[in-house]
């Protein structure tokens, strides 16, 4: 939560106490960084000044109740919290095994679910809390850009489409960038030698985004041998 | 990985080793469920057979490369992906702390950053999985939705405007069902016993719908006050 900037946490009656040492190292350093965690008795203690409730579950009950994903759960929350008296919004989560009890989904305004696999539903109670907050986290940045300077460099991209070719396996460019390395290492291009690793991930950065077919790799491993071979044949040249 | 439909995962060299007990708990029956796990002594054998690559980094290094948030990593994964030689779209996430290395995110066709607070940047690495398998488990169920019959539940959710008037806190509309309740048990209403808790649940359930301001739930409560007086009137009137 803290990740996307939420630092009200409310927790009723938690089974291991708290303070508890171990969500202490697991927070890493999230209590620190501004959560402040506040534990309740009971539900309607936890409650206090929130105006709109959602619950998440996997499992949608016969209670008529209106239902959205995580996106409409973070829209919803977004727009019904915040400064200027706009209320509190809070999402509530329940027991890994047990889920929350139906009396708590009573008092919800909204229900909240995920495409989980019918076969797996049971998530992470973590997990299902950092679904949601990444969605908030979205909307928050969106509205706030200045805040997330590297959401910046996120562009709306071109999903990349498939070469009419095989696509090449990562470890067949693999080989060929230490082909590649092992010639160039040969022609001493390597210079200085505390630079190379850096010249390596250049190159081989540069190189990745051409989206190589299995037959160009073959064709550019072709290519760095004829080098190679060449050179070694313009030494010979040069020697006599 | 599992509750959105995902089982093949490849550990490059893990820390503490593998099998890992701690894993196995954690993983709450996720690989008796299909979760296939190979471990790799380096990051070229995981990447067999892999044909398109992305890096989840909260850091975006000097190197240029196309960056994206989880959103467009899941397009890019879902349309590199599947069957009929389409070939393997992986994601690489790094260790918590350490994150990537440069020459891990070399190799990559995409970096996958998600809108993370500058101030507190570094995601538990099982929490940024989630947040990319999630979007990913939104495009399979979209594509494949008589998989995830409860997705069918949910609706385009209009956002709930704000009342004009001052919304009721939830703690106020939690004293006043209780009001409600202790009058209308009072009245004999929940009847047979047994069915108590499910009565009141539908109850609060509808009433919640209502999106209460803080005035309504005054006036209701006036209402309930004054019913419930009223009966006493008229059986003290019956009992003349």
């Amino acid at each position: 939560m803290r990740n996307f900037g939420l630092t009200d946490l409310r927790l009723v009656s938690p089974r291991d106490g708290w303070p508890n040492p171990a969500a202490d190292t697991m927070s890493a350093g999230a209590f620190d960084a501004g959560v402040v965690v506040n534990v309740h008795e009971t539900l309607q203690d936890a409650l206090e000044g929130v105006t709109y409730l959602i619950a998440a579950t996997a499992r949608l009950r016969g209670i008529e109740k209106r239902v959205t994903d995580a996106v409409g759960a973070a829209e919803a929350a977004f727009g019904r919290s915040g400064g200027d008296g706009k209320g509190i919004a809070a999402v509530m989560f329940g027991g890994e095994k047990a889920g929350l009890p139906n009396e708590a989904v009573a008092l919800s305004d909204l229900l909240m679910t995920y495409p989980v696999d019918p076969d797996f539903k049971s998530l992470n109670l973590a997990q299902a809390v950092c679904v949601f907050v990444h969605e908030w986290g979205k909307l928050n940045a969106a509205e706030n850009p200045s805040n997330f300077p590297s959401q910046n460099q996120v562009k709306p991209l071109e999903i990349p489409s498939m070469p009419d070719a095989n696509p090449s396996t990562r470890d067949d460019v693999f080989r060929m960038f230490e082909h590649f390395e092992f010639e160039l290492e040969r022609a001493g291009y390597f210079f200085p030698p505390e630079k190379t690793p850096l010249m390596k991930d250049n190159l081989r950065s540069a190189l990745i985004r051409a989206d190589w077919t299995e037959q160009e790799v073959q064709t550019f491993r072709g290519a760095i041998k004829a080098l190679a071979i060449g050179r070694g044949k313009a030494r010979v040249v040069r020697e006599d």
